[in-house]
């Protein structure tokens, strides 16, 4: 069985055989772009090792679980077009190194691409089908909250947890499901294997709010109280302000206003909130039981122990990530 | 057998019954407006009348065929922002009437809705995906060819007809081929079906051309001479531009930048010029020969000469259309 790093170099390799030297250049030039600018391929390892849980030959379901990474990166390039990012991993986002409508039609193309790729999967192909394009209309779902929600003064823990699983959690879910339809998993794997991705998912998302409130700056490569400052209300947030006291509340929904303070100072006024009310262990606590359920997901899988090893070191890893 | 209107009427219905009284509102809204603005249906129904030269049980097939009706909607909703036409059918185009993220997002679903109904095909479902995907990637070339040449001051007649070759044929070619895969149609009927597809597209956007400049303004909708005014190098322009002498060339060139002329005094100009050198039989002739290859490729089918009826009458009726 190959570890994390093999896998990745596996999916690494099959996106450098994708051929990007076509016409017109407008259209591929800004996939390959995208493509190589790097990131961990976490949905098509995750798809890989599911994968290896019950066959040997790998090399097999590299290319659909190629597609799941190139699904991602088209609901990245959108997404920077939705969310007026300019930048993305260290560099230009594809609408401003290019433009809109460039930008536009070669995530278009990205997310065919994405379909004709996991399309070639060796079993199970129309389940899988199937599958994605739910998974993929869930992250839709996902995005278009997120983005309902930025005009709403106020959302509630449901509703934040619902759009973080639709956005983030259904792509890696559905990841591992189709790790195992590709390798013919019996059907109690296939649904475990889903709902381990949802748990993980919701994990992974809630690390990087908390992260991004008390993650270490350096380390985690972006500013430390990002979401504060572009009053996103992450689950931190939602709760600190449940629990606060009208002082504070008020504080919370003014200090992006408040022109007398610097940045730097906002985001330690709210952290000083969120401190006050025991936020950061209540979120850590919340973080930890998503990364237990995953574990105990895995648990559930029909196959020998000592084969879950590298699922679960990953699902470790991901927990104690520091960025 | 059923006709044109009975093969319409089973994909609008099938339309009718796809659930978009879901949440939330803001992506399938859009979806649904933009799928409720009419429009021939001609896609998915030239898919049904594939599947029937081979198949009795149309129904099967009614609703793949519908995926392929959602995927021409969504690139005509996409299309539209980057062409910047804030109308579309006679109503506001669905960046006009909600806005671009909105737009842009709902277009992604629909990309995605369309995939997981083709994906319901009752045979060789992965031939279709394998097809189709190719197919859309066509479209998506064709697409930013035709935005490419916007800003080169000339272009080939070949590369006019390659470019909607890929963004108008592609998309027509790949209905019939659906249809004929989803009837599990021998291997040469489905590649004849898929050349006739070709041939018919190729007519049906010169011919689209053609009308623009010397269609009945009343019964096609739109005003005469807008490829002309918005300096569109058509077929029609290209072949003209070709052959006309130093001085009509020259007017063509500048004739939108001289502002003693109004907009019906510089298409009357150009269509003079148009006249002038035969421009007109010129490209029915061309118009002509696509239809008769259509026609062609049609004989070549193993089917029954009787069964052939329903789609060569669609072929001249296509051929026919004045509006």
């Amino acid at each position: 069985m190959n570890n994390f790093n093999d896998l990745q170099k596996l999916v690494e390799n099959q996106i450098n055989t994708l051929n990007f030297d076509l016409e017109p250049d407008n259209l591929y030039k800004p996939i390959e772009y995208s493509l190589s600018s790097g990131g961990k391929r976490i949905r098509p390892v995750l798809a890989l090792m599911a994968y290896e849980l019950y066959r040997y030959d790998v090399e097999e379901a590299v290319k659909p679980a190629t597609g799941l990474e190139v699904f991602h990166n088209f609901t990245l390039l959108h997404d920077d077009i939705m969310d007026k990012s300019d930048m993305r991993r260290g560099k230009p986002s594809v609408h401003k190194k290019y433009n809109l409508d460039i930008a536009l039609l070669s995530g278009d193309a990205m997310s065919i691409l994405a379909t004709s790729l996991i399309n070639q999967a060796p079993r199970n192909q129309q389940k899988i089908m199937q599958a994605f394009t739910r998974a993929a209309l869930d992250v839709c779902e996902g995005q278009q909250y997120d983005m309902d929600f930025e005009s709403r003064e106020f959302i509630s823990e449901d509703d934040y947890l619902k759009m973080i699983s639709l956005k983030t959690s259904a792509l890696l879910a559905v990841s591992l499901k189709t790790g195992g339809l590709m390798a013919d998993a019996p059907y109690q794997d296939i649904d475990a294997l889903y709902k381990m991705g949802l748990s993980l998912g919701l994990g992974f998302q809630l690390q990087d709010d908390w992260l991004d409130c008390f993650g270490n700056q350096a380390k985690f490569g972006k500013p430390i109280g990002k979401d504060i400052l572009n009053q996103k209300k992450t689950l931190l947030w939602i709760e600190a302000h449940e629990k606060a006291e009208e002082t504070d509340k008020k504080r919370m929904q003014n200090i992006i206003k408040d022109t007398s303070l610097n940045n730097e100072k906002k985001v330690d006024t709210v952290l000083g909130i969120y401190n006050k009310l025991g936020i950061p262990e209540q979120t850590r606590n919340t973080i930890s039981s998503c990364f237990d359920e995953a574990e105990s997901y895995l648990s559930k899988l029909s196959v020998a122990d000592t084969k879950k090893t590298i699922l679960r070191d990953f699902i470790r890893y991901i927990k104690n990530r520091t960025y």
